[in-house]
C-alpha cells in the first residue's frame, strides 16, 4: 500500500494584522519586517517578506549571493547601485541579481513599503 | 587567470507601463498577465507575474505540482479550495501549496489585481 500524500490547503494571510518586527541588521535604520510566507508555512522555494521603512530610514548597503524580487507597495525611494542611484515608486518591481550591491532609502515623507522575496534557504534580515 | 564574473545591475521595472497579455488557459475568464520578472531577466529561482481579473472573471480551477505565493494589490475575491470558499481582499497574502486545488474569482465591481510568484521552471499561464 502506498502512503497517502497530505496536501495542505491554500491559506489567506491578512498582512495588515501580521506582527511586524524591527530589522536588526547592521546598517539598517527604521525598518520593520513582516515574514508573511516562510518555510514554516511549508513554502519550499521562496520566502515573502514585507518591509516598512520610515521616512529617513534605509536598508543596509550590501550584496549577497542570492537575488531579491521586490514589488513597491507604497511610498518612493532611491536605490543605490554600483553605477549610481536609481529612483523608484509605488507600483514598480525591482530585480536585484545575486552579488549586485544595493541599498534602499526613502524619498519624501511617506513610509516606504515593499514586498521582498528571497530563496527560502536565505534570510538576510536575520 | 580567472575569468571575471559578470554581475548584473539591479533593475527597476515600471509595472504600470509593462505590456499586459490576455491569459489564454482553458477555464480562464477576463484575465490579463504581466510577466514582470522572469528567466529573461536572469532570475534563477522564481518568476513574478501580475494578474488583472476583470469583474465577473476568474482563473482556472486546477492544481499543479508547484506552489503559488500571492499578494493581493487591489479588489477582492473568493478562492475555491478543496474545503470550500475563502474570501480575500487587497493587502492579503495567499499561499497555495503544491497540489492544492485553487481558483480565484472576483467579488464586487473592482478589478482584482494580484502578484503571483511561481518557481521559474513553471508557468501555468502558458
Amino acid at each position: 500500500m502506498s502512503t497517502p500524500v497530505q496536501t495542505l490547503l491554500p491559506k489567506v494571510i491578512d498582512t495588515a494584522a501580521f506582527p511586524a518586527k524591527p530589522v536588526q541588521m547592521e546598517g539598517v535604520k527604521d525598518a520593520l519586517i513582516r515574514e508573511v510566507i516562510t518555510g514554516a508555512d511549508g513554502a519550499p522555494n521562496f520566502a515573502m517578506r514585507i518591509f516598512d521603512v520610515a521616512p529617513g530610514g534605509h536598508t543596509p548597503r550590501h550584496s549577497h549571493n542570492y537575488e531579491h524580487e521586490i514589488y513597491v507597495l507604497a511610498g518612493a525611494g532611491e536605490m543605490h547601485t554600483a553605477e549610481g542611484p536609481r529612483t523608484f515608486k509605488a507600483g514598480d518591481a525591482i530585480y536585484v541579481p545575486a552579488n549586485a550591491e544595493h541599498q534602499f532609502r526613502t524619498v519624501g515623507g511617506e513610509t516606504l513599503r515593499f514586498i521582498c522575496l528571497i530563496p527560502i534557504a536565505q534570510n538576510c534580515a536575520r
